[in-house]
């Protein structure tokens, strides 16, 4: 992790840990550079890092203010395929239905930019919050750079594994948002009545080198898919 | 504008028309500071700006690479508020129900900071895609702040008027996400049978100096609503 980071992430420790409400004033760039023995670059750097993540806003002239999003129990959407730590706060297990080697859907192919004779892994996921189904998970990862997946890995984080077991670098993602009304299959998984609405996410995950390795297919149970989204400089 | 921004817009305008594709590489750095006769500084601030909105990424010692939704015929989720700009692609008109100034609902004074006294406007619209129904809005803009809205500017941009006309710097926003059914009113609005599927997005919107100026409510046709989210720094 680069200094800059490090120093996001203390900064974003504090205004958890003493609960700075929305409005609440940070240190000037000159305090913050004494108190990290930082340069003024790294901590520019540090700063656009959270106002990126929607967790301060910079007034010109006037300060750093810390944000805080007014409600509770929604699950941020761009940081839900990670999962693990943005849902912390809620009580989420998740249920493997299967994973296996196959050849990808035409789909599948397109969206990953694989040849159909090409391997990928395919994996069927249930996710409960607080007991109840929250969604049911399809996704394809290009077994070429996924080399290797297993039970406890697809149970546990996939993305986690990605990055600390292969070392590879997740650069940037493509989602896509549609509703619907839920098939037979998908209402049986989700313990829902046929023809209920339904939130569809599809999502691409590329490594930081521009190539996808994920697409993946999410269908939400519409009574406990509450999403945030924090906007910055519209 | 700034610089950096002129110089991003510039960048981003190149890319369009020559349709570059994904994964298309830029020149170097180096390259760009001549081309614009500008400090590094000011050419990283630009490519920053390119790469938080989702139209470059960079590879550390590789270059930067243009970004491209695979999909076309989605609405950007980030800033299909500001609508115009973005939907350009779009054939949307905008019908306005009504405009009144009004005492806030409980909900409204809440998400707005306001007391229930105050005055705020409150409009209520139709959106049509290519003469199909889209959302039906519910806006209530804080009447302290927004001083001034008549059905001209209600029916073409109300942000655009706040930027431009009132000068104010729009600065964040808080989304938020939720599926459910149609209501009676709804589905009559929406030209769509009652309990059909709905996505509702609650968006706060921010003034830079951290003040909420507008609380709205926009309620989507199912059929019509189809949204992507380029996610970027995972």
């Amino acid at each position: 992790m680069l200094k800059y980071q490090q120093i996001a992430n203390q900064i974003e420790h504090y205004i958890e840990q003493h609960q700075l409400q929305q409005g609440s004033k940070l240190p000037v760039l000159e305090t913050l550079m004494e108190n990290f023995s930082s340069s003024k670059s790294t901590i520019i750097k540090a700063l656009d890092l959270l106002e990126k993540k929607g967790l301060i806003f910079q007034v010109r002239g006037s300060g750093i203010f810390v944000r805080r999003k007014s409600r509770r129990g929604y699950i941020n959407l761009l940081s839900n395929q990670g999962f693990k730590k943005d849902l912390e706060e809620f009580d989420i297990t998740t249920e493997m239905i299967s994973l296996e080697i196959v050849k990808p859907t035409q789909e599948a192919a397109d969206n990953l930019q694989i040849a159909k004779d090409q391997d990928v892994y395919h994996v069927k996921r249930i996710r409960y919050i607080s007991g109840q189904t929250l969604c049911l998970e399809e996704s394809y990862y290009d077994k070429s750079i996924v080399t290797y997946l297993n039970k406890q890995i697809v149970t546990e984080s996939i993305f986690d594994y990605i990055r600390e077991g292969l070392g590879l670098n997740i650069g940037f993602s493509e989602m896509y948002i549609k509703t619907g009304k839920l098939t037979d299959e998908e209402s049986e998984y989700l313990k829902l009545p046929t023809a209920d609405p339904k939130l569809i996410m599809e999502s691409i995950f590329f490594l930081a080198n521009g190539t996808p390795f994920d697409f993946s297919k999410v269908t939400y149970n519409h009574e406990q898919s509450q999403f945030f989204l924090l906007g910055t400089g519209l």
